[in-house]
């Protein structure tokens, strides 16, 4: 039965693909970065706009991340929770990046990521990013 | 069969839960808050702290929002994208709420929320929220 994977395997499948996705990121990897996304990805920042959608508007949220980050590139998992049904998904999790402020700054960022992941032909797929830090 | 719900009618009973939950907020009832949450709760608020884990912590990030909030409470969705599989659900939506800055400032906040459900027992259940605004 192809569906019938337990849950430990599809969230050991989602974990692989969310570290594969932050690997992609550490290395400048757009390609890689995008190569589990859904065109009508719903993208809700760190930084403003208060949402970017579509894989265009999700692909220049990076061009923003890599203006600002160190190099070579802080994007790691501190902690990391994996929800998985049969066929939605979502990961809680938190991140560290570095990076350098428009003053001149380095600082170090600790951020909340929520994933949401969707089950599209047999392939998990992220439709839903929420990147952010408390407000001051 | 019990599990056999169409998925519109897991979105519609989803979004109910999230309408009464947003209700609830704005007539202060923190009883009905908390109604459909799981006693482990992982919540990411506009505030710090970075998380706030378990039922006793996620009720407390209630009283400082009371404590900024207009009366009556705004706290109202704009827009709401629900991904409903048959155990696991989660909603992106963008909400607006108000209140008085420390500075005595009275500000209309547009935030963004996630929130992420698991189906227990045969009732949805939500078991993450990360609310947000992008940072400065």
């Amino acid at each position: 039965m192809a569906r019938g994977k337990s849950p430990a395997m599809e969230k050991s499948a989602i974990r692989a693909l969310v570290e594969s996705w932050a690997k992609a990121v550490r290395a400048r990897d757009i390609k890689g970065i995008l190569a589990h996304h859904s065109a009508d990805i719903v993208m809700f920042d760190v930084p403003p706009p208060l949402q970017s959608r579509g894989m265009e508007a999700y692909r220049r949220t990076w061009d923003g991340f890599y203006s600002w980050s160190d190099d070579p590139v802080v994007f790691a998992f501190s902690d990391m929770n994996i929800t998985a049904g049969t066929d939605v998904a979502f990961v809680a999790a938190l991140m560290r990046c570095a990076g350098t402020e428009k003053n001149g700054e380095r600082i170090t960022l600790d951020f909340r990521l929520t994933i949401g992941l969707r089950k599209i032909r047999g392939q998990w797929t992220i439709t839903h990013e929420h990147h952010s830090i408390p407000a001051a």
